[in-house]
């Protein structure tokens, strides 16, 4: 059973993170048939951080979790913080295979997106 | 002549901004054809700012100009910094269609650009 596990930096503003909530639940309904559970953890400054997303798609039956962080930069968080936390995770839950994605602003799609964006104003 | 203005937050850490430069300037080579001009600023922690990166596209000819906030989270900075920058800047270029697009993370790609960042990962 795959998971996806989408980690955010975490906010302060509740509403931000919440927002992150509403994109795995979002994300679960419409690809459901890559991955049979969806959700979302934090680097910081939530409730739910990387260890506790990771041990929620274990409990959920996961045999195998994608960590993917959102982050649109490749700074610390992108380069040594989460992929530490989640090296650390892989240790504890042996059987199931843990992988690290890419970050979201490395992606190919990245320029498709802003390009869709910006054609989306009426200019 | 159409601009595009990627606008991010802006990093203590120099390294993080030039990678927005360095992405304006991919875009600029790639979207040739819908935007003569793509330059990059930063709402804070930078050299370039937003009235800053909106003067450049002005010299540089622009007669329009598409601002596209380059977040995903829709937090204070994009619900009010941004568009209250712009919004000044709008005055002072009477001559040139200055407009705001929606913040990256709100656009409808932004699962495609997941799923296709979680596939990535061979699993």
């Amino acid at each position: 059973m795959k998971a996806l596990l989408l980690v955010a930096h975490g906010s302060r503003r509740k509403q931000s993170n919440d927002e992150v909530v509403l994109l795995a639940e979002k994300l679960k309904r419409q690809c459901s048939q890559q991955y049979s559970i969806v959700n979302a953890a934090f680097l910081e400054l939530a409730d739910v951080l990387i260890p506790d997303g990771i041990k929620q798609c274990a409990t959920e039956g996961a045999t195998s979790i994608v960590v993917l962080p959102y982050f649109l930069n490749s700074g610390r968080h992108v380069i040594e913080d989460v992929p530490g936390i989640v090296e650390d995770c892989i240790g504890q839950y042996p059987d199931i295979k843990i992988s690290l994605a890419p970050h979201l602003g490395a992606s190919d799609l990245m320029m498709d997106l802003i390009i869709s964006s910006a054609e989306s104003v009426k200019n």
